[in-house]
């Protein structure tokens, strides 16, 4: 990796950033005040060491031992989250996130990121600074590199301070599929940590709670703990992160998939009790609620104790426990069993619960 | 390239769309309607056959053949034209051929693209039908495959009917370097065709005339035509497409990029006679006016014959002609020689005149 080019064209005209404040109009018009936005912000931010910084596309020369064999994973995501800031994160802590995350649940090891901003005129530049920041620090946690950006401005009114764009590119070295379609009868269902901490710090961060949760999202990169994971078994079937409608819709995509029955026990399932009581006045249950720092993993029965052995090994994954199970072929229903022992179906989200979590 | 596979988390559970009139928030919460969208809207436009089209990350399997000795490129950009549609092409066109133009210019061979879609609630279905259509048209007239895909859906008056995000994915085999940095001393300077289309047809189609002006954009992917070129000669140094800034901000950008001085004949620059005489109404100059479908290139003096002859041949450089060339190193100036046999400086573009042109 000794040749990557960060590329944010127009990064390589040394001009003052004029406009401090707000962003305005010309910030997106490819001329002088773009160029002196990108440097002043995000070259700032990213730090990637460059040679010419101001080209159209990033160019990677990836160590040839990483070539043999390997497969190339992309994978994009945009970030519409509201509020712009939460309790635990950012839009841009997120943005790197999901796309690190999105990459590693395919197995592979996220390398380079793109990131896209969508920036309203009028968005006050400490925070765009702040957001910048923040991608930089999650993009380090990760180990990934942000190498290619783009920057528009669209008027007053016609976005919501800012959207992002993150696309991720990795590599796979996995001696198996993985992916949804991979479940196999037996299979244990191995989840990371407590669910639901994400969407409910969210809604607190909009005062939509009409009470103060004492909840922090989770939001937090994967791919370390997904290393682990892979290192220790060679039998992951399925590695998904539950974001958006929650454990429930990803169980629900999975049993799709793979054509199979899943059943969870509901006494199973890690919820902190400020989680649990946000859900039980909102009338929301946890597992339909957003995470961005959770995984769930299919894995074959033999392999689940060594698996679980290196997830709590990591701050991520210390609180991972076995919630289910793999049950039937060709039924693609996701059963909970409750604490009192009754089976119920549930399913996929339907609708709107909690818009823009994410 | 046998094992690509599209990415649109959500795009595997077979449910119906309902509501196909407008987008809603429900759309964008990742649960059944954003199944149903994906499914029916944009894997229906981009054919991407796949086995597991659901999962969160595309993987892909480069030909071996194409490997060694190659250099990966990634690009994105974020498309926020105002309005959708305009004479010539769309937002989704635009999209397309933006990021294989980006990953051209890098004198790459683009394979792949994400597109990250960002949808306002109350977006009209059959134009967002109308629009990935038009994307899967000019990514087969590219010869690219999009491969992976994301949508959110934000409230309305928080977008601007949609925003689209491409990244695009492509390999280099060129034995020396291509890029803003390596004008040298000589070089003749290339302009592939006639100048202003894209800006005036946008301008045109926001009703901002006050006049009917008859032009349309020159959106284009010019990865075929760039091919040639670089099939032609190895002596390609800089090789630019003159998008937001036009044709004066770019060369500004090489300028500076390369420290060289860079003199243009404004003779030799070709313009439509409607393009001119509406920017004279305007008060335009059409050096700063938006292409979407045309290239700069900076070449060395002994291949330019070579590369025009190839140019030439291609429907989207039959125009090409010589422009200009690099005079002097250490200057980092554009110098405009005009009809007159007079020079003046021309600048790199100050502030906004056209907001939201791609």
């Amino acid at each position: 990796m000794d040749n990557q080019v960060i590329s944010f064209p127009g990064a390589n005209c040394p001009i003052p950033l004029t406009h401090k404040d707000q962003i305005v109009m010309g910030h997106g018009s490819g001329g002088k005040m773009t160029h002196a936005l990108i440097q002043d912000i995000f070259l700032q931010a990213f730090k990637n060491p460059s040679p010419n910084p101001g080209d159209d596309g990033a160019v990677i020369s990836l160590p040839e031992r990483l070539m043999p064999f390997q497969r190339l994973v992309l994978s994009t995501d945009s970030h519409v989250v509201s509020p712009l800031f939460f309790p635990g994160g950012d839009i841009g802590r997120l943005a790197v996130c999901g796309t690190v995350n999105d990459v590693s649940m395919m197995g592979a090891i996220p390398l380079f990121m793109t990131a896209g901003f969508i920036l309203e005129e009028g968005l006050e530049i400490s925070k765009l600074q702040q957001i910048a920041n923040s991608m930089q620090t999650a993009a380090e946690e990760a180990g990934i590199q942000i190498i290619a950006g783009d920057t528009k401005v669209v008027q007053r009114g016609k976005a919501d301070g800012l959207y992002i764009n993150t696309t991720g590119f990795g590599v796979r070295n996995y001696p198996n599929e993985i992916g949804g379609a991979f479940a196999r009868l037996g299979d244990k269902i191995i989840l990371s940590g407590f669910i639901g901490d994400h969407g409910i710090a969210v809604l607190s961060a909009r005062g939509e709670l009409g009470f103060a949760a004492d909840v922090a999202s989770d939001v937090a990169p994967l791919n370390h703990l997904v290393g682990s994971m892979l290192a220790a078994s060679q039998e992951i079937h399925v590695l998904r992160d539950p974001t958006r409608g929650g454990l429930a819709t990803t169980l629900n995509e999975i049993a799709q998939q793979s054509g199979v029955r899943i059943t969870i026990n509901e006494t199973s399932i890690p919820v902190h009790p400020s989680v649990q009581s946000a859900c039980e006045i909102l009338g929301f249950d946890p597992i339909y609620v957003a995470n961005e720092g959770k995984l769930i993993a299919f894995v074959s029965p033999a392999d689940t104790d060594n698996i679980l052995t290196a997830m709590h090994s990591d701050i991520l994954g210390k609180d991972a426990v076995v919630i289910g199970e793999v049950e039937e072929k060709a039924s693609s229903r996701v059963l909970l069993r409750t604490s009192i022992g009754t089976h119920r179906v549930i399913g996929i989200l339907s609708g709107e619960m909690l818009p823009r979590i994410c």
